[in-house]
């Protein structure tokens, strides 16, 4: 029998880090705080990349790639970007065999690096704006650390752009804030609420912070996009100046964009039961596994070869792996696929051969509810059709979870209660100390203020003071 | 006027230098022997990563990632791999702002941190073959660097396996091999010979090392990628171990393959002229540039309708883009695109409009001989047609280049003539000293015991012993 996860009602931390190395999708490395991106996970994040690469093209970005070391001067030029990063920093000492006469510090996100480059490749507003991305590692230094949702190293992409004016960065900023909505949304079946970062939990350099937040099946929140409005903190730290159209010289306005193999983590923590891992259709590595069945050897041939003809019909069209092994019983391998979160199996028997049909089973209803007979004359098409149907079920199952956990206390008491179980959207003053004794007593942060809410005015759920915009509070990771 | 990069007679080195930057592929980084990759070179590299990765795949293998540290300790296991990367390490040694115990390496490449993981993965010679890529940023501490060629921090695929048997290490390391020279011709257009190297130029933990050597136009080698046979060297310093179907424990065997941003450079040195770079157009980020001509305004819309019409009927065909800044005059844009190597150009002006034609302009081929005027109704058939023509061009003059350069010397004399001009294939009598020797007195070295070679025996170039191989000896990058 193949090994089982511990239920996510027992011990959602142990489900999480079960799931994570049975399913493969990493594994713990040699070195502290580190992971291993195994060929599953990477595979799913190897879909991520896929759905925001082409997202970032459609809207005019084009990558490039800059140096992984970066010089500790750099770090030290923004003043709050080098109190942010400071604590966090791998440095590099030595270089071939030889003491370095200044240390590089091991990138933990580019702006110096590449503000440095841009205030070398501006000149004119003829050369604004600069819409550039880069795929890349970065590394920081990680007390607790957690596979996918909190390493030393990580991968992400990291979008850097720099404009002439104000509102194109703000704008800019939204922009990219969106398209993580939608990819959120739309690839990863995610409900996120995109809003804006409170002055203490923002970025440090930026003037503005904007996230989208999404719920975990433990009711904490993850942080799973940030994008930022640098203003020109970055700018003028690094000297990035252009001639405008009136031939002055002004400083650049600039912003910057992130999005991790976090979302992998979310996506597990999301969709996950205790069977496994359930993945979105769109990011799925294996999006239909084949199961041959027979019970006698006579049997085999013919079933096989109805497996490969469906698997060649199905092939040009979906993600479709054949588990033909013969040492694990269909029971066994059904079990294996559903802890691996394929979204849907295809069985096909010697009855099915017969009637030339097929069962279709989805991962993501149990048992009868998502098993179905299909006449292999339709089969094509109704495996397209299951597939959009899980991942808008997904969705929208996720998004009713979200919604049946999200409390507007009455009180602070009640306010503390919600907290273990859900978001609380909450009215707040805006003042950093009652944030702070909220975070202090509850463990919640304000996860963002969400930039959709209804105009109004109420009184502030810890102080009473007056407020003019709710928050999103809530435990995160 | 556009400014013009240094001749390549005048100043081969000078050349390059000028062609990378200013056809911005890359610029210098404000960290030693670093260079950022510019979003023109990095989608020239975008296209080498799927060029590659589409054969990785059809040949089995799936893509992974390992970290970026590797603990000191790990290099130290494997003796000649200690011996071949100690002087180029990068090294770790202050975390979260606390000296650490054990110093980390930056990784130069990842054998030692992919064999640990695989002796923890594999077990039985059912887990066997691992067939696993990465694509990856590694650094090796370069004393003298070059944009592209040789640089500290560079990008690259390290492909690591593990067999069950060295005949299947053996044939893997072949395959790929195979893999990158099928690259290298039908993708880069470069004409390469696949060969084994010499002990003394073979990577550090082999057994054997292969490679695809080119001659750049400077009649100098570069290395494009190399094809390890491990051998059991890792799985022994790392305990790759698993039970074969004799249920007895074996050490597994290895490989791994290699190939990086250096093939930019290759490109680049190949194909490129005095105007500047010419790409082939497999790998070109934009492989047609429109350009429109007007001389009086009234002309102008005319001509842009007709210029997007066929962008609109190129477009979903190859990669297109129209060059309709007013800044610039259609001469600058010709210079301009040419300097970047855009495979293709097509003219249309107001009498093209009327005609409802088109001017082609070849970059591969100068002046008149390159130009043709086409009747729109045929444009986009002879739009593939050229490209294709051109691709097979830029391989045939390159490969009719290097046979013009590759000399059979008589004797060592005539070998040290041709030494400066070209290729020597020379029989060697496999002593490292005579190597050694040739390599002092001539800065030659054993670029590759080519694969394919008429059997035979000969006298050693350089002892005049008898040799069962030649060998082609050059300068190299």
């Amino acid at each position: 029998m193949t090994a089982k996860v511990t239920p996510r009602s027992e011990d959602y931390s142990r489900w999480y880090t079960d799931v994570i190395q049975m399913a493969e999708l990493a594994d713990y490395a040699p070195v502290k705080g580190c992971m291993v991106i195994r060929p599953y996970g990477y595979a799913l994040w190897e879909n991520v990349k896929e759905g925001l690469d082409r997202r970032f093209r459609a809207t005019g970005h084009v990558n490039a790639y800059f140096p992984l070391f970066i010089p500790l001067s750099f770090i030290q030029k923004e003043a709050e970007h080098v109190a942010g990063f400071s604590p966090e920093l791998a440095i590099v000492t030595i270089g071939g065999g030889e003491e370095l006469e200044e240390p590089l510090v091991v990138r933990p996100t580019s702006e110096t690096i590449i503000g440095y480059m841009y205030s070398r490749w501006i000149r004119s507003y003829r050369d604004l704006p600069v819409l550039i991305n880069q795929w890349a590692n970065v590394v920081r230094w990680e007390k607790r650390t957690r596979p996918f949702l909190r390493t030393t190293e990580f991968l992400w992409q990291e979008g850097h752009t720099a404009h002439a004016t104000a509102e194109e960065a703000q704008e800019e900023t939204l922009r990219m804030l969106n398209v993580y909505t939608e990819f959120a949304v739309e690839d990863a079946a995610i409900p996120v609420i995109p809003g804006r970062k409170s002055e203490s939990e923002k970025f440090a350099g930026a003037v503005t912070s904007y996230t989208i937040e999404a719920m975990m099946g433990d009711y904490r929140a993850l942080q799973s996009g940030t994008s930022h409005f640098l203003g020109q903190n970055f700018a003028r730290a690094f000297d990035i100046k252009f001639l405008d159209e009136n031939n002055e010289l002004q400083y650049a306005w600039t912003t910057s964009w992130g999005l991790s193999t976090r979302m992998v983590g979310g996506i597990v923590m999301v969709h996950g039961d205790d069977q496994g891992l359930v993945l979105p259709p769109k990011l799925a590595p294996i999006q239909v596994v084949i199961v041959p069945i027979w019970m006698e050897d006579a049997q085999r041939s013919r079933v096989l070869e109805a497996v490969y003809q469906v698997e060649g019909m199905l092939r040009d069209q979906v993600r479709v792996k054949v588990d033909a092994r013969e040492e694990y019983s269909p029971g066994w391998k059904f079990n294996e696929w559903e802890m691996r979160g394929v979204p849907l199996r295809i069985e096909i028997g010697p009855k099915d051969v017969e009637r030339e049909q097929a069962i279709l089973a989805r991962r993501d209803l149990p048992g009868r509810e998502g098993k179905r007979t299909v006449p292999r004359s339709t089969l094509v098409g109704e495996v397209k059709e299951t597939l959009s149907a899980i991942q808008s079920h997904l969705y929208q199952r996720a998004l009713a979870f979200r919604q049946a956990h999200t409390y507007d206390p009455a009180d602070y008491n009640e306010f503390k209660e919600a907290i273990p179980n859900g978001f609380a959207f909450s009215w707040w003053c805006g003042s950093a100390e009652c944030e702070a004794r909220i975070k202090e007593e509850t463990k919640a942060t304000i996860r963002c203020i969400p930039l959709e809410q209804e105009p109004g005015r109420g009184k502030c759920i810890y102080c009473g003071r007056d407020a003019q915009e709710r928050a999103i509070f809530a435990r995160a990771y």
